[in-house]
């Protein structure tokens, strides 16, 4: 298939460099067509990985991952609107306000999310929120976790889009568990979640843990 | 042990219940000294219940737990805060806003929490926020979700209160896992995941579940 990629950071270059390894076409997009480290992930990815500027990206990707920062979604987002139309988008980001140091605190507040305004910015295009709540090298491995017993989490308005999503994280990225929490307005819950995760990866030294819900 | 128990919801009479079954001596406190729901909770609980005001409650108690909803724990604790001085104050709360119907958005925003809003203006109290992130049947028996194999996660900035309410959570509740998150400032993550958890209730179809973080 071939998958657009927004952002250059290390989401992007880890979802990027994973499907590019499974076969696919990936297109790293930047707000220039020459970003330095878009540039050195394809020199690293191989053949199949390519970059341009977000526009790029969205049009040539079947699938389009969000992968910027949460600050910078909105601007990438709008810069490749008119190539995300009817498109599935797979946002990863979060909200995270650094401006006051480590631990970072949340700019959305749990009254809005980052998914739900990316789904208002672009309403013909299919948002689902996922993988947002772990770190980058666990969402491509789960079963380096757990031996993959844990959760994914992912919500959306579309449930066509949330059907070929869950089936993605299943068959290309190996998760097991993947639950639907609903419309897009549960992202405001999936994001707050990561001011608790901030805090969990202190307490457990590393960032490759997720939670495993239990009942 | 005598204990205080601050508000009179499903939180304050399961907490307040469970404590006279284990042997304890509780004052449930509120704002009237004859609150209807405290003295329906007495008649229920037995001997070794009683009801009084807020200051009653934390005068009696040699340990106390703020189980009020979030937007009266500020009003709750500055009536107590003279009898609070130096005793451990087990916070429950929750920055829920119902303002706007179900489901509910957070007022506190990760920016800030309860359980830090409670220790500034109880500067000699030693908070500790513990249980806030389950629903009430869960706090007093984890064993009812997943065999009693998740997470109880606390935190505070007194080692010496967290360490006894730690044991007291196993000892007298029977948790198994219990996480130390760090300092009060932590409260932020274990409020803001709240977000998720109604989230998560929707999609499991019943408040008894729980997280528990495996790495």
């Amino acid at each position: 298939m071939r998958i657009g990629v927004l952002g250059t950071g290390i989401v992007g270059q880890t979802i990027g460099g994973k499907l590019v390894a499974l076969g696919h076409e990936v297109k790293m997009g930047s707000r220039s067509a020459t970003h330095e480290k878009a540039l050195a992930w394809v020199a690293e990815a191989g053949a199949r990985a390519s970059l341009g500027t977000f526009a790029d990206a969205a049009a040539f990707g079947e699938l389009v991952f969000n992968c910027t920062s949460g600050r910078g979604s909105q601007d990438a987002l709008a810069a490749a609107a008119a190539q995300l139309d009817g498109k599935v988008l797979i946002d990863t980001t979060n909200p995270l306000d650094f401006s006051n140091g480590f631990p970072p605190t949340l700019f959305t507040g749990g009254t809005d999310s980052l998914g739900e305004q990316a789904q208002r910015l672009l309403p013909s295009c299919r948002v689902v929120k996922a993988l947002s709540h772990i770190t980058a090298s666990v969402m491509v491995d789960p079963g380096s976790v757990n031996c993959g017993d844990h959760d994914a989490l992912i919500c959306g308005n579309d449930a066509q889009a949330k059907a070929q999503v869950s089936g993605l994280l299943q068959e290309w990225l190996g998760w097991r568990r993947v639950r639907d929490l609903g419309d897009i307005s549960s992202a405001r819950g999936i994001e707050c979640y990561v001011a608790l995760w901030i805090r969990l990866m202190g307490q457990v030294g590393s960032p490759t843990f997720n939670i495993k819900v239990v009942s």
